[in-house]
């Protein structure tokens, strides 16, 4: 049993390793419809969603047809648990690169953002992509000292996150209320994606080493 | 086999009912916190918060030990996939309810709300803890007719959050940008606290009754 259980376990790391390929896409093509003002782009982010709940119901169902057959126990049990958790985040994450899209698309043909915070949505979606696609690279190589990253480029999203609250606090921001109700929303969209793209790459280290990581804040690693 | 694991599940159900209660109170204390500028109330959800999370913890142990002493198979281990999902839900509702509270600690002496929109927040209060009490009720007296109203309360949430944003956009707004910074990121809370709470009550349909309902909106019910 042991040795189909590791056959089967593998496989759906993989199969996680490529949704995390594919929500990293979307938040990359969502930042570039938000800052290129591509309605194109964002309209392919919104249709390519539902192959996102698609993998993460296949993700589910190979899930379930493992602790079904294998009837695993102990870190066994705690590892497929850990996956079908990975798949809730990754879904979500898909679900927060439609919602930028379809900010994009909402204001389109005009730019959701002031010139002024483009930087910071830059950033932010950079850092962002990036977190997704080390979890699809902790997979691959199961190197987990890779995984040390996640922490710097979480933080970065959070301190960009937090800079853009002060610019939008400012008295003298110019640009009216309705730019600041959406620069507000796109704002937490990228930072509970990066919160997910974390939960996610460090419930990986577990799936492939058997060990959760210890390091930073926890709050959503009570599997 | 078969005894046993219903008697556990029973158990199980019984700990998520507790749950529920626990996070429709914190957010009924997180909304009079905002509406009547009260820090004691803040810092009474902000600390109760830790109990939400052990809470969560305890029911996912005891999902574990369930599906590893119990192995259950076909619609009981989906049955036990639902409880650990909406555990997670729940957590996320109580998170929600300590956003609301730190929002009303952070403005502390000032009101967080401008006049204008406190009735909004008093419906939606109102609303997203109903939902929270209404999961608990399902388990207690497995009425899923009751359920029924669940579809009504999530709508009413949408339906002022919409017109929320009507507000805010308004050219006539005149509370400034941070007000309308707060208020946008509140809204969000309180209409993702109805969404996970609906999600949970469905989930747990699915638990004390075995069939997941099929009204409404499916995005989180891939269980």
């Amino acid at each position: 049993m042991r040795e189909a259980y590791q056959v089967e376990l593998e496989q759906l790391a993989q199969h996680l390793a490529a949704m995390s390929a594919q929500v990293a896409e979307a938040m990359e093509l969502a930042t570039r419809a938000l800052l290129e003002v591509d309605l194109g782009l964002a309209e392919q982010v919104i249709s390519d969603d539902a192959k996102v709940d698609d993998a993460r119901a296949e993700c589910e169902e190979q899930a379930y047809a493992l602790l079904a057959l294998q009837a695993p126990v102990a870190t066994d049990l705690r590892t497929v648990l850990a996956a079908i958790h990975a798949a809730e985040s990754l879904e979500r994450m898909g679900d927060l690169a439609l919602h930028v899209a379809k900010a994009a698309r909402r204001r389109h043909p005009d730019p959701v953002l002031p010139e002024a915070v483009r930087p910071y949505f830059t950033e932010m979606g950079g850092a962002a992509v990036k977190l997704a696609r080390q979890v699809e690279q902790v997979i691959q190589t199961k190197d987990v000292a890779a995984a040390k990253d996640l922490e710097a480029a979480d933080d970065q999203v959070d301190d960009i996150h937090r800079h853009l609250f002060t610019v939008l606090m400012d008295r003298e921001w110019p640009h009216g209320v309705a730019a600041a109700v959406d620069v507000t929303l796109l704002g937490r969209f990228y930072e509970r994606y990066a919160d997910h793209a974390v939960s996610v790459a460090k419930r990986m280290i577990f799936v492939v080493t058997g060990r959760m990581p210890g390091y930073g804040s926890d709050e959503d690693l009570t599997v």
